[in-house]
């Protein structure tokens, strides 16, 4: 069996939960806590980030679109009509531009900011750079991540999932991002309620079951997180 | 004949120009200065950022690794041995973990600080963020960029290329990105033989002689940046 290195509240690692969930793929989940540098894990992925998928042979994929493209070559094909990277080059571009809005944008402006400073600063020690959250850092990101719902608004106002009729990648990373901020409570979702009824549906879905069961030690989730009709 | 939106100075949009010339694949170049955030530029790609690729039929292709995968997808099985993302799998995956190590690692800790700070501010308006470089974001890149080299000999020191035996996208990456940190004279070439061997390679392919030809108005490059000798 593979196994999963990946930190319950990195967005990264929750995007490819959700893809190895979509694609029936079980795995063994390993928590890696990424702040510790730990020198087995350094090997695996030089880069120190998460999530690492491990093959069972113990061959090392490190990084959330790297293994998204390495999942779909590889098992990909045998999921027929649920290919969650379409075959046609111009909708592969739609999935990964969106896809890369989500892992690179959106985690920079929005969900890097609320992650690093609300939830791994509680566990990292102070000298290591842990400590109180920064709190520009936190207004910053919930001023940015209302543009972000905005345009999931105006795509889904156009097309069924966020790249076309049928859900993909871009989805995937799109709601595991979104669902590390709502956690926290910071995404204002009354201000967009068509970027509201898509997140409700990938929430919906059983791929998203476990997200929502997981907590941060000694920080409860907000009230509607784990709720299917928010 | 398809067109590329780039600046001579974004290491993003010199990867592009690499990799369509390692390919072959002649195109109109178009200079776009990203902050300047210009309309008719914001509907190709919302995301705002070079390069893009617009295909004669006005099909557009926004990001670097976003348009390597559609050219490999669009036009690598033309190129037979001479493909730059290998068809292994596992090769794959190197390839892709080292170009996002350049395109994002190197990007964020390196070439971006030094771009911004001592070439996009001299001609963005004070009002947008532009004017005098900020000295401590042009120290940490100097520090960074130590490790980058240190990493690019390790890794040379033990394959032909980056990741392996075959140039792929991973050295377009890398050297299209060290290329700009080059012509600020920010290499310390110095500290390791083993990566300035490499490099001096890839620089004198034909594919990198536009590149070398590139001039910063009022700022003439470091002493050695077109020298393939250096």
């Amino acid at each position: 069996m593979a196994t999963l290195f990946h930190y319950p509240f990195c967005p990264h690692s929750r995007f490819i939960r959700l893809v190895m969930a979509e694609m029936g793929l079980e795995s063994a989940l390993v928590e890696e806590k990424p702040w510790e540098r730990r020198q087995e894990f350094l090997i695996m992925n030089p880069a120190g980030t998460l999530p690492v998928f491990l093959e069972e042979q113990g061959f090392a994929v490190p990084g959330p679109a790297v293994i998204a493209e390495y999942l779909d070559e590889t098992r990909g094909l045998g999921l027929d009509g649920r290919r969650l990277l379409p075959d046609n080059p111009a909708a592969r571009v739609e999935v990964r531009r969106l896809m890369d809005w989500f892992l690179t944008k959106f985690h920079e402006e929005v969900s890097s900011y609320l992650v690093t400073e609300k939830i791994y600063k509680r566990f990292i020690g102070v000298a290591a750079g842990g400590g109180p959250p920064d709190m520009s850092a936190i207004r910053a990101a919930r001023v940015n991540v209302r543009y972000h719902l905005k345009y999931i608004g105006f795509l889904i106002a156009r097309r069924n999932w966020l790249t076309g009729p049928d859900l993909t990648y871009a989805d995937l990373a799109a709601a595991a991002h979104l669902s590390c901020v709502d956690y926290l409570g910071d995404v204002p979702w009354d201000e967009d309620e068509t970027a509201k009824s898509w997140y409700a549906r990938v929430k919906s879905r059983p791929s998203f079951r476990t997200l929502l069961a997981d907590r941060v030690p000694g920080m409860p989730p907000a009230a509607n997180y784990a709720d299917l009709d928010f």
